[in-house]
């Protein structure tokens, strides 16, 4: 029990994954407990009585929730290895501030894409794409959003990439066309074995949303 | 300029606040740049071209951005006096999920009641003391969100109090008669000069809503 890791989560949420690449990149040996998100477990709405929401870590017992919150949890009790924010108190809250910008931007902006028609869904992917536009200049010329290594930006929007064939289905874009850069990055990312393998494939996510789609709307 | 320290702010603003007790929890002195929110100047939108909002810290020319981010980057540089967050990584978790409760929940809450009438009023009314319940319930018989001293949930939350008989007489409640312990917590941050020299008197909060509330309305 005393340094035993519970991971409550959900395969397809890309808040979930980015606490599996966080164990990952740390090597940390979890137990990893599948979510039903239509029916959740004791354990979860005891966990997280107030969002009763997937991530949550369970270590030595007790609860951590929110991503964002979990990976910095991780990376302040795992400090022996792959460090994910940089040291120096600036580059930390710039790390958090971008952080921030892609939790509090892109998942809404995602979810818009699908759920709108017609000039409401022009006004949504001028809007992803405006953020994506946003997260590519802050990127630049860097291989990683925090400079040369792999760090808390990148395990914070890395996730979403999962989700780009359904972003880009939905909103009848290329990213690669129009941010070319975003997905220079991804590929690069992706060659680090933490999130090759935390990472879904992007046409099972598609499929999953459809399926979703489909019992919502009683079909 | 090497360690020159400016805010730029609203007086009203409660994330704006969060800024201005940890700077004199610190005892950091620092210039104080009031912006006009209707006309916002040319630093503020260049040094925080993204969001466009106030608190903007600039220490040393370089900005930060985000109040709690903000807070965290003055207990880290500061890291002398007054912590603000605990040592312990998972007392650090738990302050930082308060502290995003009170963000994610507390001001959409409080705008609603100035905002919805009928049904929707008496629904934002129950949701606005269902927040005020689970705050209450987390700090139990603590003096402090963090246990004995005052610290970084504290710090988010209780420049809210500066708006309560905005909320209160919006909402027709008494926080005092639903949730005694919050007031009860807030007249102790209220001892402790940095908060008691930073929050401004709450009719005078109130009497700038109402004029900005009949400006919008075009009265």
């Amino acid at each position: 029990m005393a340094e035993e890791v519970v991971l409550l989560d959900s395969w397809a949420s890309m808040f979930g994954m980015r606490v599996r690449v966080a164990l990952a990149e740390k090597g940390i040996k979890y137990e990893y407990r599948e979510e039903d998100l239509k029916n959740k477990s004791d354990l979860l709405l005891q966990m997280n009585p107030v969002h009763k929401k997937i991530p949550v870590l369970i270590h030595s017992g007790k609860p951590i929730c929110e991503s964002l919150i979990i990976v910095q949890y991780i990376d302040e009790v795992w400090n022996d290895k792959s460090p994910l924010l940089p040291s120096d108190p600036y580059k930390r809250a710039q790390a958090r501030f971008w952080a921030d910008f892609v939790d509090k931007k892109v998942a809404d902006a995602g979810i818009k894409l699908g759920s709108t028609k017609g000039e409401e869904h022009e006004a949504a992917k001028k809007q992803f794409l405006e953020i994506l536009k946003t997260l590519e200049e802050e990127l630049g010329e860097k291989p990683y959003f925090g400079g040369e290594t792999f760090g808390f930006v990148d395990v914070a929007f890395v996730t979403f990439y999962s989700w780009f064939h359904t972003f880009e289905t939905f909103g009848e874009f290329s990213t690669e066309a129009e941010h070319p850069k975003i997905i220079a990055w991804a590929k690069r990312c992706m060659q680090k074995e933490s999130v090759a393998k935390t990472l879904p494939d992007q046409q099972k996510v598609y499929e999953y949303v459809l399926g979703v789609t489909k019992r919502s709307l009683g079909e």
